[in-house]
Parts: C-alpha cells; structure tokens; sequence
C-alpha cells in the first residue's frame, strides 16, 4: 500500500468525484498530494481529509484551464519539493456546460467546441506544463489523463464530448511519444460510467426526462452492458491511478487503460 | 463506371489536391459535382477541367468554416435539384499554419487549438448541415469524412492535428449513429501519406530541414512502412470515395476507410 | 462494371452463398471465374448460372481443407490461363458442425479446435498455395479471406469460431506483410449478419430454439444494432470484393474490411 | 504488497520464465500458490525459493494440454482449499517446435496449426476448467491468459504464432462475458517482448542467424520501437498480473492488456 512513497503528485480539478477519488488513493499510497481546483473550498476540504487520514495534502486554487496559474502553481511545487512525480487531471464537463445533449444537427459550432476546448484543452495545459517541469528537475514522472470510452462508440446526440475523448486519447500518444526519451510516462485512464458520481446520475437523470424513461430502467440499460452486473467504483479508478503511477505502472505507458470491468460492447 | 448517374455531389476546400481528386472521380462516375472554396478562381478552373472532360460541374466560392455561407450554398444546391447525394470535405491544414511542427512543450494553446477547430470544426459543420437538408430532401445521402492516421499512430510534434484526426473519428461515429435513422450514412476516409500531393511533399520537406536529413532520406522512411513499397494515389483516394458513395458504399457506413495501400505500422 | 476485366479468379467453397454472390460479382466484372467445392454439382450450377448471364466460369471439385487437391487445381488454373490475379475462400460453419452453440465450459477440445482447423485452416492452406503461383507467374493479385466481426465481439457461446474470426484476422497481416514485396494483396472481407443467407437464418433458428424466443424477436434484436435498420445483402459483400480485387482495391491492402452497414457495437 | 492475503492461485506452465515472474509475485501478494509443468523438477525448485522467501508454494506434475491432468489437478486444489481465486497459464511456444520460422508459404499446415493447437488450445484448457471449478466453488476467481502483441502487428514468418495471439484474445472476451455472470473475471495479458527471457533472447539470436545480421543490431532495432528505450522486465509482468488479479484488477475485466512500456508501433 506505500507504492508512492515520497512521491510528489498534483492534481488537477479535484473538486471532481473522479479527482478526488485519485488524489485519495495517491495518498494512501504514501504521496504527497497537491490537490487543486478553481474552487478552493471543496479542495481545502479534501486535504483536511486526507491530513485527517494520516496523508500528506495541500489545498490550492487553480483554473485548470488558466496556462500562466498552472504554470506558477507546478513552479512553486517544484521549488518546494524539488521534483513532480505523478499528475493527475480529472477535468470533465456537465451536459448543461454543453448546452444539454442537441441532436448534432441543432448543436451550435459553440456547443460542439466547448468539450473539445474544456477537456482536450485542459489536459493538453496541464500534461504539457507538467512535462516541463518534470524536464527541468528530471523527475522521470507520470502524466495521467481522462478519457471517455465514448471515443470508441456510436452513442447519439455526444458529438463534441465524444471528439473529446477521442482527441485525448490520440493526444495521449503523441506526448508519450515526445516525452518518453526524457523518461516521462504518459497514460490515459478511461473509466466506464461511474454510476455512483453526481455526472453520471446527472446524465441518467437528464436522458430520463429527454426520452421520457424512468430512471431505473435507465440503470438497467446501462448495467446490462456490464458484464459483471456492477459499474466501476470510485474507489478501483483510484486505486487504478496510484497504481498506473507505480513503478510497475511504468509498463502501461502511452495507453489507454479501460477500467470498467468489462462491458460488452467496448473493446 | 457510372456508380453515382444522376447524382448531386457538394464537395468542400475543393481546391486541395484530395478533394479535387474526389471532385473528379465523382464526375466520372456520373454525378454532378459542385467544387467549393475560399479561392473561387481554383475550384473554377476545376468545374472547367471537369466540363471539358464531359462531366457536370458548378463551381462557388464558400468557405468551409463559416456556417452562414455552407447553409446558404447547400440550400441553393437542394433548391437547383431537390436533393442532395453526397458530401465530401477536403479541408487540411499546413504545418505553416499550425507554427510548425513545435515539440508539444513548446506549442501554443491556440496552436495546439488550431487544428481541432479547423479539420474538425469544418467537418462538423459541413456535415451537419448536409444532414438537415437531406433529411428536409429526404435524399439518403452519404456524407465523407476525411482523417489521418495520425490517430492511431504514437508520432511526435503533432499533437494538435493528431488530436483533431482522433477527433474527426469519433465524431463519424456519433454522427452515423444518430442520422442512420434517416437513411443517411456517415463515412471517413484515412488516406495514407500521398506523396504526390504537395502537402505531404511539403512535409518532407520541412521535416528534412527541422532534422537535417535528405529529403531522399525522408521519402524512403515513408516508403519503408510500406507494404507494397508504393504509396497511395490521389487517383485511389477519389475513386475510393466514388466507391463509398455508391450504392454498395452502404455497407461502409459509420467506418474509418484506411486508403493506405497497407502500412507495416498502422492495424 | 469491368473492374475485372481479363482478370483470373479462383473462388473456393462456392457452393456457400457469400462465395456464390462474389463470385457473380466477379464475372459480372468481367473476370474469368473458376469455382469450386467438394460439392461438384452446386459449383456446376452456379458456373451454368454465371455463363448464361454471358459470363465465363468453370466448375471444379476441390475440397478447400485438401492441400494437395487445392494445389493440383491452382497448377492447372496457371497452366491454362499463364497467371492468377484473385483469390476468395468462402469457408464457412455452421454450428452443427460444432456441436451446436455449446457453453465454453461444455465445449470438448475438439469442438473449440474444429473452427480454427476448418476456417483458419483452409483459409491458410488456400492463402499460401494461391501466393506461390501469383509468385510463380508474376501475377502481383489479390488474395481475399472471410472472417466474421466475432473477432471482436464479447459474445457467449462462440468460443471457437470467435477464436478462428480472430485468427483469421492476424494471419491476413502476416501474408499482406510477407507477400507485399512480390506485389499481392492480402484483404480480410468482414461481412455482417448476412440475414438473407441460409447460415444466419440457421443461426437465428437455432438460437430461438435454444432460448425459447420467437424468431422475429432475434432478427428484430439483431436489426436493433444495425444502425441503417438494414443488414447487409450478399450482392454488397459480392461487389465489395471485386471492388477489392481491382486496381482501386490495393489501396485496402492488409485491412480487415467491415461490410455491414454500420453496427451500433462493432467498432 | 498484501493484495492477494489468503488467495488460492494456479499457475499453468510455471517452468517458464513468466508463469515463473507471476507466482513469484502472487506469492509476495500474500497468495497461496500451485506451480505446475511438465517438468516437476523446475516447477519443485521454484516452489522450494517461493517458500525459502517465506511464501506458500506446492508443486505438482501437470501437462497444461492434457485435460484430464489438468482437472485432477484442479480438483485437488478445491478439495483441499475449497475454492480456486487466481490461474495464469504461462504457456509459450519456441521457434524450434514451430519449424523454425520459415515463409508462410513453405510452413506446413501441421507448423502453421502447431501453435493454436499448443497456446490457444492450452489457454482454453485451463480457463473452462478453472471456470467449471470456480463456479462449482462460487469462488468468483480471476484467469488471467497470456497472448503476445503479434496479434496487432503486420511481422513476417510468424502466421502461426501470431493466429494463436489473435485468436486468445477472441477467446478471452467471450469467456469473459460467458463467466461474468459467475463473477469470474478473464483477462489476457499481453507482455512486450521482455529482452531477459531466453525466448526472446533465442528468437533474437534465432532471427540474427536467420538474417546473418549482428545480435546487437537486432537488440537496438527492438528497443528503437521502445518509447522508453527499455523492454519491460519480469517483475513488471508479475506484478501487473498480481494487480490483475487483486481487487482492483476486476476493473479491468474482459480486455488485452498491453505490459510493453510503450511502444512505437503498438496502439
């Protein structure tokens, strides 16, 4: 359980459930956890948390998608620590940010841009600030981004989250491929809907009034894809997390990882 | 050879060497094609070439990234012929326009930005206003997407149209989901690197003088992922989309068409 | 709809009905068709089908799991003709022939090894012969193998013939990758549920009865995924191959080619 | 480092190097581990280290192709244990019993079919029969198979090697979504080539013989693909299948997961 031992993680909109899940299994493997947001409340409250549960935290206010707060964020915890082991960006976005869920056909240019920019934008800012530093004071550490399988389906009415996903994954090899020669891993998890999160249940909720279902049957819809008649846990993404940032993590450089028990219609 | 008699074919950035090879090939399997560009006077040389060879071609000045002209000219097109068959958008982008090739470290957020809204944001909006007027016309269509496989491949310093190819992809899918109702089908078009074109010659060239290597060098490393030691032609690019297009084309819908003539590293 | 003219073509296990179709799609292209089966009297029928449309054809028995049979046959096609341009082996299963749809842990070895001996087998045996005499005479074809989306599926009850799609799929890059250089095309054509052939309605008859479902709720749920609300017919695998074989085809060397029409769960 | 405390694991082939790496690892998870070959002698000594290192090992003769061998064996291990959690199959196959690596035109069908019968028949083998036990047992285990990244490459002379890699993967997701409903989880690993085993060095040493070209230029050109210029080690594959198999792992049910530390031309 100490596979981050003296490590040094930042993560990024960890007012999310996804993000604070990470930031939580980060630290009971033994790192030292910077946990960041534009609302500092919620992660102020999440490193009291996590300092109550014996771990290492701070709290501290950052737009994920504001390049020069990012950068002089990872520049003080550089300076601080001497090095940046492991980033994480749990960034994702509300259907209601997207203008709900348009048919394609109705979306505005706007609404189809806004994931693209939000998510993609956000992960490409903060994997790419991160690498510098991680150069700087080589760190030989580890990015891990957020995708969604959406990449891979034919869902209607997603157009611009699903181009997202499938930006961040192609994204994801890229800077593997530049930055693997100065030892930094670059790894993107995918996590299949997380029915105990506020996002999923909120979608559940709004594809219920928008097809006029009951929300059960909606649940049932989604579970009967899975496999193994559970969704993912909070808790297994994070865990997944701290060990993608392992040494064995190491391993899983420049994938996608699904970590969604299994569902029978993704790959 | 007259796989598309009677057709009407809109196809878009018509003025690059691709789409103008789809415009060709369109009109030699007997449709009537409609050349678009910003650069009126290059699609019009086109329609002339086209004419001149015996086909039915129109030319207009529309610039694939400005909503207003695309539905203006598209609803002139159903206007002149009740219907529309076939869409396809050429749009591509030069490293010039991108800044380069800047590792991603370096990259700008609007740089990195620039492709996505570009590549993708031109096949989002051409393609979805293609949708409502053949829904309007109920004309069963087939809208052709362009990517690149950059998508699928681990290659450095093109993160920004890496992540708009990935995009592209995933926006196929979701589209061909929700328009299959009406009969109409979304494809997307991979063509491998085309070494005639000026493009990818001009990627040589920029990448030979970034790396100081011969241009023959580059050219055989190209060639060297090629099974059959040939590239694709522009020629295979438009009568592959003739192909799609036609009535057996149905059966490709919703998928990426590799055009690579095989490649040693791409699945 | 002379994309074949001239062309030698080599169909084997004809007397199935996807090799039937591309075989009419062949000649209507105006290639030279030979096909065959260990059922000489189907072959028969279909070669006097094939020239009383006006095309030529000439039937063989030749069992396509017979190493020498297949080669004998092969010597005399490149005897009599100086070249073979195209290739298509349209082996197929039923479940009889594999127990039925037993559970994996039921299956008896035999029964999971009985589809990969038969399909991927033949397939390898008809393969290989066929690229020693393209080699032999220059002929720089095209080598086509059939292969079922299983390959990617998480379907219950399909151990073994999922296991051959799969196999069926690697082997195809293999050869494209070995046989390039002497200028052959190796393409893997991957039809959908073709629900018009006597092998799926068979399938769908089969698992009614094993699930007690009406056989309308089956097709209806099959359709369900397709997301044109149409399968894919025979005429569009049979044009899709000559479209394959021809000079545009080379373009989808070493490609697994879906022809279905676009399916909510196959990527 | 306790992920797998009182847990019940078989592993299958443990004479090899890998099955080796993985029950070392399953034994420091905390796991109680069968270590079975052909060669007792090998599998004796691996337990005698497992258990001089403070772990539980017991060793037993077992051919991983002979059924009934293989169900006496299980058998014994519920009788005495009263469930079954965790079985790797380890089984590989050498370049010697396969003919060496001859052209896929001048394999035999006997060479060709050698490796499905041998890896994937084997890999079926102890998955149905682990099953069989561990729903007798409602043990809710995880099998975890082995496959190789063949299965997505285009690489010469290995048809069979590379079908057999293909087809475990096809065979792991319909035993996956056969099983879940047991709460049994299937999950293929599939390692990078790992430069320390003799295999690999072998199949080095094998292809610079083959090619007449220096065993150093072979090394570098397989780690010129390796993002990280390492080949992934042992212990990273022991470890990874430990995680697998832990609590954590079910989440990644069902897939192919890549341990090769990222490569260049793997997706």
């Amino acid at each position: 359980m100490q596979n981050l031992k003296d490590k040094v993680a930042a993560v990024f909109a960890a007012s999310g459930e996804i993000a604070g899940a990470v930031a939580r299994s980060f630290s009971q493997h033994g790192a030292k956890v910077y946990v960041t947001a534009r609302n500092l409340d919620a992660v102020k409250t999440l490193a009291q948390e996590i300092k109550a549960n014996g771990g290492s935290a701070e709290a501290a206010k950052v737009d994920a998608l504001d390049e020069a707060g990012i950068d002089n964020f990872l520049r003080k915890v550089v300076a601080d620590n001497g090095k940046l082991d492991v980033v994480f960006n749990g960034i994702g976005a509300n259907y209601d940010e997207m203008g709900g869920r348009p048919p394609t056909t109705e979306a505005t240019f706007a609404q189809f841009m806004a994931p693209l920019e939000k998510l993609c934008g956000s992960q490409f800012l903060t994997s790419r600030i991160a690498a510098r530093y991680m150069m700087q004071t080589r760190s030989e550490g580890t990015i891990l981004l957020l995708t969604a399988a959406l990449s891979r389906s034919k869902l209607s009415n997603v157009a611009g989250i699903t181009a997202a996903s499938a930006a961040i994954e192609g994204l994801t090899r890229v800077m593997a491929a530049e930055w693997g020669g100065d030892g930094i891993k670059v790894i993107c998890i995918c996590p299949g809907a997380l029915l105990e999160t506020r996002r999923i249940s909120g979608w559940i909720n709004a594809a219920a009034q928008q097809y006029g279902m009951p929300v059960e049957q909606l649940v049932a819809q989604y579970k009967s894809l899975d496999i193994l008649k559970t969704s993912p846990t909070l808790k297994q993404v994070g865990e997944t997390a701290a060990f993608l940032a392992s040494e064995t993590g190491v391993a899983f450089n420049s994938h996608i990882v699904d970590v969604d028990c299994g569902k029978l219609n993704i790959l």
